[in-house]
Formats: structure tokens, sequence, C-alpha cells
């Protein structure tokens, strides 16, 4: 077999098989195939695509260039959760300790990553004394224990994935429906999950700005998922304004803490109960989404949920009395309000500007080198359908720095105001489950 | 400028301006854009292909990375030719000095290259002697007093497309007309010639297989010549079997001696009077092809052709001798005849298998590596359309070794005999003046 022979038989829209793929991804991954052949061969991707199939032996050829982590010694069915990203998801630090709280498994793995705020680790750390090094068995033990344990990400996970994510980064091949799912999926299946959920964003802020692009997406990976054994769902929600309230990272555990309460913001709120309602369906612990609604609720009013945060942050060294006392989480030293300059409804807030206003505040990376400060960012006091007054706050900036006139401009710039009322926009806009 | 964005434009069926494909060629030159994002960006013009204007940029970009050669002191409009290749393609040997001997000033840079047989300089050093190791003075005055001298390539001539071309040919970017056309073109313009002559080989045993792409090829090397200021024409011409009768390096230097003075194969005869007419004309000696073709004509019946032959042999070192002595040429120690099995009319000689048994036999390289022998070859006896009597020899092979079970298994393999008449193919499909 040759590369070159692949590159043309793909960029001529014919399938390749299993071993083929393998070919190619074990190549790669031990260099034995450059990098000049797989950018190409990423382009040819990107105008042909890449049928059922293909999407498969690609993801599972990705999941076995690493490690695969093992599970099975965690009793019951190992739900993850995927989101594809936007700004304010606070997701994951409300859905782990909820769907604990019923009896789902949570073996989570997670990450640190570029972007507006932190990735789930960073946020977490906000509360003292947290940290994710645990070996394999105490990572299993928890789990076991208490249903919950986050680990840091194994470094040599999906290491094919790794270097041809990097590569298509600087090649132009970024855009690719089965090569965006396969890497997703590839990561989720090899950190071991037996079933997903994957909440795929659409709208301004989203990677996938059009929802006819975001549901392709979603549907690529639901079949990859079912295609290698794990089930599979995803729901397509909303991110043409960012979720919740707050962006940053102890402004979002202090906003998780209320979700786990039922005091959420609304839309958080709802795309939890959704998104964990299906995760407890998947683990076979309601037999439908009404049902494991219910549960949620339940755990949520009962305090169980806030319960189990609790627990959770205990066993992996954190001070769980920040949930009682949310000020012992880091503080910034400013609050300044943004006013509103006219009144009227809010009928857009441009979801990537207030990632960028918090990313300038401090609250996320713009390199891999750079430090965050857990303790700055936004909360936002409007939505959009909201009515505002001249003078009103639009949102709130928590700073350690006065020199905020570029974060204060780009909140205004996202924000547009107009006279008649506005609809707030759909939140799930589709489920998929096949 | 940053290259994943000039990648993406393209990718996205965007216009690249001047300054944008100079920025990739000087980048890609100095290494300053890597394989492998040059490789995406061709699999990007594989797809989307390349505007007119794109194509011009693309080679002159390509002429500026190396050398430019400077031919203004040779006197008078200097025209160049160039074949796509194919099996047995004498032409250049017959054409050089059947042209200069009507005025036309032909300062040709040529080379080795892989192949069937030898290129252009390996054929000429069959006559004992001949070398193109010459000063570049030593050129300019050769072609000013005679019309005619080659030498060799310039190791710096067109670096990036050799580059390019080395990568293309490892990530399956070869079959893009643009970048076929310019890769041609930037080597002839960067070789200094005025005016250009092409002629495009269609047909099984050519790179263009089908005539309309070998019309769109030519097509664009046309726009392309014209497009940087030479004036460009093509014709397209048949490769359905090798053209001529000899395949072999000293074979074919004998065949273009006869073919000089008028006797020549029919096909070979027509086509080097078709090109050198429309070379004669480009270099202005001529006011119509009918006027030079009498010219050509004239040259070849009183033998001043022959006589411009013999004066650049002698000229390089070459030992001119050997055209009224054609023995004197390097001969291979074994003929043996490849009798046809049936009586029947030629229907189809599958030129590419022509070439592989006199690469077989060693009159080609299969590698850089590889040693030429000169003396060997194939000399086909009968062509498409020919009646053969079973005994009657299709082809004297010319060897130096007495095992050629292989190559005779490959001359039957390559001929289709029939019992009804067949006429003989097409020589000339098309002329493209613009």
């Amino acid at each position: 077999m040759r590369m070159v022979d692949l590159i043309a038989k793909k960029r001529d829209g014919h399938e390749l098989n299993k071993q083929e793929i393998d070919f190619i991804i074990e190549g790669y991954t031990s260099k034995e195939i450059p990098e000049y052949q797989m950018s190409a061969f990423s382009m040819a991707i990107f105008f042909q695509g890449m049928t059922k199939d293909e999407r498969v032996y690609l993801t599972d050829a990705m999941v076995k260039s690493g490690d695969v982590i093992n599970l099975s010694e965690i009793e019951g069915i190992k739900v993850d959760k995927h989101s594809t990203g936007g700004v304010g998801d606070t997701t994951t630090l409300v859905l782990a300790p909820l769907v604990a709280a019923v009896g789902v498994p949570v073996a989570k793995m997670s990450g640190r990553g570029l972007g507006h705020t932190g990735g789930t680790i960073d946020k977490l750390e906000s509360v003292p004394g947290f940290h994710v090094e645990l070996s394999n068995d105490e990572f299993v033990r928890l789990v076991n224990e208490n249903k919950i344990a986050v680990i840091g990400q194994s470094a040599n996970l999906t290491p094919a994935d790794k270097s041809l994510y990097g590569l298509r980064d600087v090649t132009a091949t970024v855009d690719s429906i089965p090569l965006i799912a396969s890497s997703i999926m590839s990561k989720k299946i090899a950190a071991g999950a037996d079933a997903i959920v994957l909440d795929v964003k659409t709208g301004d802020g989203a990677f996938m700005k059009k929802l006819d692009d975001a549901s392709d997406l979603a549907d690529a990976m639901v079949d990859i998922g079912n295609g290698v054994g794990r089930k599979t769902m995803a729901i397509i929600s909303d991110m043409s304004q960012p979720l919740g309230f707050a962006v940053g990272n102890a402004l979002e555990v202090k906003e998780a803490i209320d979700t786990l309460v039922g005091k959420g913001p609304k839309d958080l709120h709802e795309l939890c109960l959704t998104l964990g309602s299906h995760m407890v369906m998947l683990a076979g612990k309601a037999k439908d989404t009404e049902e494991a609604r219910k549960m949620l609720v339940e755990v949520m009013e009962s305090g169980a949920a806030l319960e189990a945060f609790k627990t959770f942050l205990t066993s992996q060294g954190g001070d769980a009395s920040v949930i009682d006392d949310p000020t012992k989480l880091p503080t910034a030293i400013h609050t300044i309000e943004v006013a509103a300059k006219t009144s009227g409804y809010i009928s857009k807030i441009i979801a990537d500007q207030i990632g960028t206003a918090a990313m300038l505040l401090g609250a996320g990376r713009a390199t891999k080198e750079s430090e965050i400060d857990l303790s700055v960012g936004l909360v936002l006091k409007k939505k959009i359908g909201d009515f505002v007054q001249t003078g009103e706050s639009l949102v709130t900036i928590h700073a350690n720095s006065e020199k905020v006139e570029e974060v204060i401009q780009l909140i205004y710039d996202a924000y547009s105001i107009v006279e008649k009322p506005v609809e707030a926009p759909t939140l799930i806009y589709k489920e998929i489950v096949k």
C-alpha cells in the first residue's frame, strides 16, 4: 500500500476500507507517513467528505493510536457528555454532580485548553485545594464510592488526533465535518465512556454558526458513536448568546452551585435538565426522559445534588465550605457595572465579543503559556428579550485592574437594544436519537 | 499575510492576486512555507482550479524563483519547442538543425530525465565526442555563428517548480492542469525563449490520454505563454502509437538523420514539418506556415538541414562523420526480429508497453542512478493500419543481451492484429493559435 495511491483514491471520491484507513493512521502516528501527505489527504477529505463507514474506521484508528482508558472496574454504565463549546458554558460543572446524585457513574477526564475561560479543571481549581492528580486506582475507587471523579487528560490519549488537529489548523482543513466529528468522538471513546450525550451548539457564539451545519455534525457524531458500539445521542442547543449569566472561572462555579439547587439561570437550568435526563436514560436509570427529569429535579430540590458536589470536591482535596460560603472562592477586587445607554429590549448579544471581553480580563488563555486569573469575569444582567432601562446594568465586570475601557467597549458593541419587544431565542432546537 | 488564509481562500474558490501568489512561491522557495502547507494548497488547486491570471502569476513567480537565462545577445527571435512526451519522440533532434538551416536561432537547454529512452542530451551523446559543457559565452557565440547549440539544464532553473513537482508527485496532485501548465511553461520561460511552440501529445502513450484534456492543457499553456509576453502556440498530436519507427538513443539519432533529408518515417516527417513551420513563423522568417513549410522542405532536399546538424555536432566536439556512416554510432550486438503470429492489419500498438520494452533493454532510466545503454532499442517495422503476414517482422530488437523473452512478450502484448483493414490514426488533431 502506498499513501500517494490512497490520497488519489480519496481525491477521486472512492471509499477507503478499514485496512487502508488503519494504514494511514498507523503510518502517520509512527511518522512513516509525512505531514505533507497527511495535509493533502485532509484537503481531499474536505472536498470529497467521508462515508459513514470511513468515519467509523477513522475514529477507531485514532482511538487505537494511543492509550484507551479502561473503566470496566467501575460499576454501571459510564455516560460522558461533550459540548462543542461556547461562551459561559457551565453545564459540565452542574451535570456531573447532578447525574451522580441519581446514581449515574461520572468518570470524567477533563482538560484545560485555550479559550474565553479556562477548561473544567481550571474552573474546579477555583475551589481551594482541589486537584485532579489521581492514580487510576483512586479514580476508579472514587467513582465507585461517590459516583463522581475528575482526572486530567492522559498525555497519550489519541496522539494521531492531536497531531492531525495541529496540522489541520495550519492547512485550512479544520472545517470538515467528518474530520471534526472523528476528532471529538475519538477522544470521548478513548476516555472510556459506554454512552455519550453530545451538546452541539449553534449560533454566532458557536463553531457551527448555522443550524444545518450543527445538525450535520451532530448526525455524524451520533453515527460514529453508535458505529463503534457506544450509545450516542445529541441535542442541538442555542449559542446565539452566552449560556447562563456568568463568564469566568470562580464565577461559573458559583453559578453552578446556584443551578444545582434549582436556582440557576433559566437557560442553564433547562439545558442541564435536558442533557442530564438523556444521560440518566442512557445509564439505564430511568425508563424515559420524563422520569429521568423528575429524578433530577428531586435531587436539586432535596439538596442531594449539591451534597454530591460537596463530596466530590472534598474527595479530591477541595475545601467544600466554599459551597455554603462562596465568598471563599477567588474574588476580584473591582466590580464595575456597564450601564445601558438607552432603554429598550435586548435583541442581540454577540457571544464571541463577550468571550473576548472575559479573556481580556484574564479569565481565559490566549496561548498555552497564559496564566489564568480565576477570580475575574463577567456576569450578564440582561439577556436577549429582557427589557432594560437607561442606566440599568447590562453586565457586571469582575476585574483586578481598573483599566477596563476596552472590555466595556466590547460589551457595548456586543449588545443591541431595540424599541420593540424581542422573543428570547429557542434554547433547544433538536434532539438526535437514532 | 498568512499561508493558512491563502489556502482557505483558494479552497473556497476565490481568486488569489499576484502579491499573494508571489508570497506563496517566495515563501516556499525560501522554505518559510512548509511542504505540508504547499501540499494542502496544491490539493485545493486540484479541486478549485486556477484562473487565467492566477496561472500567469504562478508561472511568473516560479520563473523568478531561480536563474533566468538571458539570450539577448543572440540575434533574432529565439523560438523554443516543447513536447509533453511520449514514446519514440525524435522531433527535437530533427527540428533543431532543420529550423536552424532556415536561419531560426535555436538556443536549446536540454535535460536527461527519466523515461523509456534518454533525454535529448543522452541521445546526442551517441555521437562520439559530443558534449554540452559550454560556457555561456561559447553557447551564445555558437548560436550566433551556427544558429544552433545545446547546453545542459542550469542547476538553479525554477527551483520552486522542481520542489513543487517532487511534492505533487507524492501527494496525488500531479493531475492538475493549471499546475502542469505552469510547471512546463516556467521552465521554458526561464530558459529564455522569445516564442514557444508546444507539441501536446494525446492518446494511450501520452500523459493526457484524452483529447479534451490535452486541449485544455494546451490552451492553458498558450494562455500562460502569451500572458507573460512570449508568443506561444500549440498543436495536439497523436500518441496512440509510438512516433516514427525508432525507440532508443543511437537508433533515434539515425532516424533523425534520415528525416533531415526527407527520408524519415511519414508521421515523424509530417510532425516535424508542422512544428517546424510554426517555429519559422514565430521567428518571423516566413509570412505564413505554407511559405515556412516550403523553406523547410527545401533545406531537407538541398542537404542544408543535414549540413546544419553536422556543423552543430562538430562545434560541440562530436564526430560528424557518423552522419555519413551511421555504423560509427553505438551499435547493439544482437538484432532479433519479432515475427507476427497471424496475418492481418495492425489495429493497436500500446505505446507505453513499447516504451517499457525499450527501457528493459537499457535504453532509458528507471531511476536517476540508472546507466543508459545508447546502442539498444527497438525499431518498429509495422504501425497502425499496416498489413502484416504471418512470420513477417513487427519489430526489430537491438539488444546487448540474448535474454529478451520479457521484451518479446511485451511487444506481442502491445500489438493487436485484426482481419479487416484499419485506418492509420490522425496525426495532428488541432492547432491552437491565439
